[in-house]
């Protein structure tokens, strides 16, 4: 996990600063929306920074299955198997982040901030979930709707496939809505991520109490999460020389949410993911407000962290403070999911070690 | 230990606030070196903020003994027995606190930048650290320096409490010079409690393994200051509205090396809080390149933040990018610890579940 984290961490730091001097060269600038004054400085700042980090989910992953071995004939590289949990969760990076490519791209082509047609958006989004919950299934994972482990509610394949396109495609733009200050997403997911490090951690070693497949690749996958984003965010941290676009968005929730999926704690990235929850929330109650009561607007406006700039918060203290509540959320996502792990060990018939 | 952290939190989330406007109708200002134009700003910002942070450590801790009970009768609390460890850990961080405090206080009533005398300060340390070796071997603490464990050189009470002073006052001075930049050492030492949280914790579910009194109540220690350092964080963050001053960097820093002494993880605090040890050896080469090599400045300034900042790093990019070298810091460490637990669980011959 060390060294999944580690190569992440490398492609990112290194790999952002190269894209920086590019995507300056190319003229890959963000465009900025009308109403953020404060935010017009940052007009032309390179985007799609996030192609970065998927390729350093797909590198770190892929280097957590190396092994050096030093035997007698010289040293030789080991390459452990790949399993189903592993290749599916990194793929829901990569597919998203392809379709928040397409996105950014069409965006910048157009020189406005809006992006892929809806239609062609929700095709690529229901062929990623659809194959996704197909190797899920086939993989073994549980196809009920989880808090933190499966409930007896079980969905079937079918419906399964659907919450599984909920998920993803939710938890993709709810990532993107949190990504509007500088480093706001990128350093709130290395705290997801690295809940799901501990999460698919402690399950790989308790396999008689959860039923997960490949946890220990999952927590991998988690870490390479954990390290692209801090290395992008050495990059990305205010005054920001980046920012990660839709791909980098997409990518990142598109890839919690396949994390949830598969250790089975859908409902818990609620909580773990509690920001970006309330992040989209806040566009939800905004849009509601407006629209069916009069015009009127619950926020200055929305998302949420746009409000308190707008209360002159300055930008820094906005993300400061929104992390300390990511952070609250991954506490409490931790706390609940410690507290059935004892529940559980009770109900199970298992005797918990020292959990007196 | 979310008891323990909530509670730490709201202390210094809402202390914080009312400190700030006490602090400023007292004209408790901050006094800013005279080599730090960047800084001028800051001047007056009110500090010793880290009165605040002590206090809630003290209610964190205390509120996780308390438990509540639904009975009959009605509901009453009852009140879990306060351990050794956690009163030596917490003793700690208030004894460290007030010899900050009075090195503040002084520094404010003189005017200047400077504060306790020497001798006054390093008696004061001594008994801190006398009080603290006693506990600590009469509650069963090893006397040997650890690295994750204790190892086969025992020192004897005498050396013991040398050491146990070494590493106290050590780590409060390091935190103390970490601690210039807005959150840098608030920040910090969140990442750095989280960290014991985890090993407090982890040794809990492993008594086998570990000779350790008092694990989980050092995990409350550690969450209090968790809890409380991201409370502070709030109102730290970048513009900062108070400084925690020397009254929460020794707290803070004492209370880690605390932790560290308690749990056997000497040497592995070094690696944890390897920011702070950065921090400090850059001021020790820095003196040492002035003062026996000709007069040469190896950094611009030290400590080494100060030298990013006249590279003209922005204040929050080099504030973001510690954050993220202490939490490369916490991840090597708690990397190490696990290997360590790993190769230990196979040499006491005890079976580690699911190692392969």
């Amino acid at each position: 996990m060390l060294s999944s984290a580690t190569v992440a961490f490398a492609v990112t730091i290194f790999g952002t600063a190269y894209a920086i001097r590019l995507f300056r060269a190319w003229n890959v600038g963000q465009f900025i929306q009308e109403e953020l004054e404060g935010h017009m400085h940052k007009r032309g700042t390179p985007t799609m920074g996030g192609i970065v980090i998927v390729l350093a989910v797909v590198a770190g992953y892929a280097a957590s299955h190396l092994r050096l071995q030093v035997q007698e004939e010289g040293i030789g590289w080991t390459v452990r198997e790949f399993e189903a949990a592993g290749l599916l969760a990194v793929g829901a990076v990569v597919g998203m982040g392809v379709i928040g490519f397409i996105d950014d791209y069409q965006k910048l082509s157009r020189y406005r901030n809006q992006g892929l047609g809806i239609a062609a958006k929700l095709i690529g989004q229901l062929a990623i979930a659809g194959f996704f919950a197909w190797g899920a299934v086939a993989s073994g994972t549980a196809t009920s709707i989880g808090f933190i482990r499966p409930i007896t509610v079980n969905l079937g394949v079918g419906l399964f496939a659907v919450w599984v396109l909920l998920m993803i495609t939710g938890f993709a733009n709810a990532v993107n809505i949190t990504d509007g200050l500088d480093g706001l997403a990128s350093g709130s997911t290395a705290l997801v991520a690295g809940a799901y490090v501990i999460i698919g951690f402690w399950i790989f070693r308790h396999p008689a109490i959860y039923q997960v497949e490949g946890s220990l690749e999952l927590a991998s996958v988690a870490s390479a999460m954990l390290g692209a984003s801090l290395g992008f965010l050495w990059w990305n941290a205010a005054p920001a020389r980046i920012i990660m676009g839709d791909v980098g968005s997409q990518a990142l929730g598109g890839g919690m949410a396949a994390l949830a999926l598969l250790t089975n704690t859908h409902l818990l990235l609620v909580v773990i993911g509690g920001l970006y929850v309330v992040e989209t929330l806040s566009v939800v109650i905004q849009v509601v407000g407006f629209r069916w009561f009069g015009g009127r607007r619950v926020f200055r406006m929305a998302p949420i962290h746009h409000h308190f700039e707008l209360k002159n918060w300055p930008e820094t203290t906005v993300i400061t403070r929104f992390w300390i509540l990511a952070a609250i959320g991954v506490a409490l996502g931790l706390g609940l999911f410690y507290g059935d792990f004892l529940a559980g060990g009770g109900v199970d018939g298992l005797v918990v070690e020292g959990s007196g």
